[in-house]
């Protein structure tokens, strides 16, 4: 082996049948979990785990890591004031190396909060995913397609030169491995024609897509004004639900939405967080999942969610399923499920990462447990889901690499990351 | 001064106008904020703030610490299912001592977590309150009266008679100054002439209430059906609001409810986090606040929330205020405010304790701005509502004493808390 985690008090395995073991060590050979028992196999190096918990690392299914630098930036307004407060900021600073540098600083923010994986949509997906591949973080982004030319200044045609050049892209900045994505915005932001277009286009590549769908009431009363459809709808019509596809929170999916979503085996980045902030709405968590849909669990972005924690997130996951049901219908096995494997499946690594057994790829985090308000452990699923926190998070690995030691990232430098942060945003200052 | 808190990043003052200071320091002298400013007069000691922000330590206006024992106990199940897996477990396990074990780690989570005064209801307050004050907490405890005899086994008379002695015992333990409270559960578990009676024992002793009022609406048509009355009616038509009373959750209370609260000078401690685990409903927060009703934030018992971090609770406030009207609504200063001087205001001790100003005693957190998640800094308030957590609080003080530094309690050891929580705890494996 060439790391022993040993002794962990508690692994909590997201496998087949939901096991939570005790008492355990995991081998990991080139990457990869390669052993899991009470045996201590020879290793080049061991991790002492006594008195921690071993998770896989959360999946953030839905983000925008590059706003991390609007944390904060627009509150207290509704939706067409955050809209406008957040535009203005983006228009004023988002050039190339900033969504690096804020796409760094979400990825520092994820993986010190115990995420490994993330799915994001940006503008400028190759500098944010230079950004985030420097902190080790497992990042899937891609290419962004609006009917418009957005910040990044692209006309339509750059945009499909643009998805032509993603996997030679993708394999030139390297790090941990993603599927490749193309990420057309919406379905009220790109024509019927243009997501047709797309869709082709991640056909004839083999990629799958990303897209928001149903975030709103509104999105899904405009969509129908334009087009007589639902957002699933025009995604089936457009071709876009004929690759793999994972629709951004899906909070206002019909009964028949589902169907066709089910069908065409499309899943659900769920940010609960950020639909409460903005009023966004209740998703049907417990129908979506019997739908057979797969649903991960997301933040959305630092402008809206404010931070990237996958634990406030799955609290709050249970707050809405308390809230359209009732509190006998939270499963917490099913939150915690949706941080993790169903989150694998949703954003397509299931063969990978989101849990831990013998042959999946090393994405893990250790939660240390010496503390008062994670004492005593009647249920170790409550303990995650409604106790423990971003600050319990000492140890992260992505693919067997140590990406955080004990509480600090290994691969960049907090101090200076906050640096080069404040600078560039005060270039924000006339707009406040 | 004894103590000069240096060069504080932010000073969250919660005076009169909401005051954020920047690079501010506090002197502390004979446990009072005795200097504000940005001069460095001579201390005994300092405290190096550089990078941190000061705030009011948070007030939790309603808890019940003892039950953090069994925090996670009772999991996916209605209301109904939740009382009975809690009642079993209190009934086998919660003696005197336990009873103050349990007070013993709420507290210390409490302060860990930054919250330095908790206004408290349980079995056994004397023992709670020894092992609240011997870890260094503001704890405001008080008798408590059911009908029944309940777990503690006491007879009604015995529980006047306790009332009688309330203020010896408190005098006996000493610990920081706290109000006198006496603390009838309800008007669903106390009739209204036992309530008539213990609010003229109040009023003999110029003490307070506290009990739980309108938490659900079962609870209403409950006291409806018995009385023809709302919660609030009961209590006006008692006596119990002849002295300041505070209410336990005041989720249904009507305009009227609120009208006879506002009148008589009671207040609320909303508890946002159980509500919304436990399906009780969305308190109108902006409501009763515009009722004149000073309104506190708490988490309810571990083992309907399951922890006891006010920043959690100040998040899920701004999302009931965004779920019951609109995110627009949403004043993250009144929420600050809330876990802070309002609550202060709500349990009696805002001529004290609840904001950063001279004459107040120094109840004081500091929070560690240098981390991911906390960068930039746009919203100072919006920082600590949705993005600042437990793990960032590094020192507590109560009263000037500081009872927490660098995240351990320099009152009691962590270690052997927790042995003796796990050892205790086992007494419930019958009833697992």
């Amino acid at each position: 082996m060439d790391l022993l985690i040993t002794n962990a008090r508690y692994a909590v395995t997201s496998n087949g049948s939901d096991e939570i073991l005790e008492n355990i060590s995991i081998g990991i050979k080139d990457g990869k979990i390669a052993y899991m028992g009470t045996d201590k196999p020879a290793a080049a190096k061991t991790y002492d785990a006594s008195g921690k918990l071993i998770a896989p690392g959360f999946i953030n299914s839905h983000t925008h890591l590059g706003m991390s630098l609007l944390r904060g930036w627009a509150e207290g307004v509704n939706l067409q004031g955050f809209l406008e407060r957040v535009w203005a900021a983006e228009g004023a600073i988002m050039d190339e190396a900033t969504c690096e540098l804020g796409t760094e600083l979400g990825a520092l923010e994820a993986l010190l909060s115990g995420t490994t994986t993330t799915m994001d949509m940006y503008l400028n997906p190759a500098a944010t995913h230079r950004g985030a591949v420097r902190v080790g973080l497992r990042h899937i982004a891609g290419p962004i397609f609006f009917d418009f030319p957005g910040l990044d200044g692209l006309q339509w045609e750059q945009r499909i030169e643009r998805a032509h050049q993603w996997k030679a892209v993708l394999a030139e900045i390297g790090g941990p491995y993603i599927p490749t994505y193309l990420m057309p915005h919406s379905t009220y932001t790109d024509s019927p024609e243009n997501l047709t277009q797309v869709a082709a286009i991640a056909k004839e590549l083999g990629v799958r897509i990303h897209l928001h769908v149903s975030e709103t009431q509104a999105e899904n009363d405009d969509v129908a004004t334009r087009y007589g459809k639902t957002p699933t709808e025009v995604c089936r019509d457009t071709g876009i639900l004929d690759v793999p596809t994972i629709f951004g929170h899906g909070v206002h999916l019909s009964d028949s939405d589902m169907a066709i979503a089910a069908s065409k085996g499309a899943s659900v980045g769920h940010c609960p967080g950020s639909n409460l902030k903005l009023g966004s709405g209740l998703a049907r968590f417990n129908d979506l999942r019997k739908s057979g849909i797969k649903v991960g669990l997301g933040t959305d972005s630092c402008s809206s969610s404010n931070d990237l924690d996958m634990f406030s997130v799955m609290r709050m996951a249970a707050h809405v399923v308390a809230l359209r049901q009732s509190p006998a219908d939270v499963d917490l096995t099913s939150i915690v499920r949706a941080a993790t494997i169903e989150a694998a499946h949703a954003v397509g690594l299931a063969d990978r990462v989101g849990s831990i057994e013998i042959g999946k790829e090393a994405d893990l985090i250790a939660i240390d447990l010496h503390a008062a308000h994670l004492t005593p452990v009647h249920d170790v699923n409550a303990l995650l889901v409604f106790a423990a926190g971003r600050g319990d998070v000492t140890d992260v690995w992505v693919a067997g690499d140590q990406v955080v030691a004990n509480r600090t990232s290994t691969k960049i430098d907090l101090t200076d990351l906050i640096k080069r942060v404040n600078h560039r945003v005060k270039a924000l200052d006339p707009l406040r």
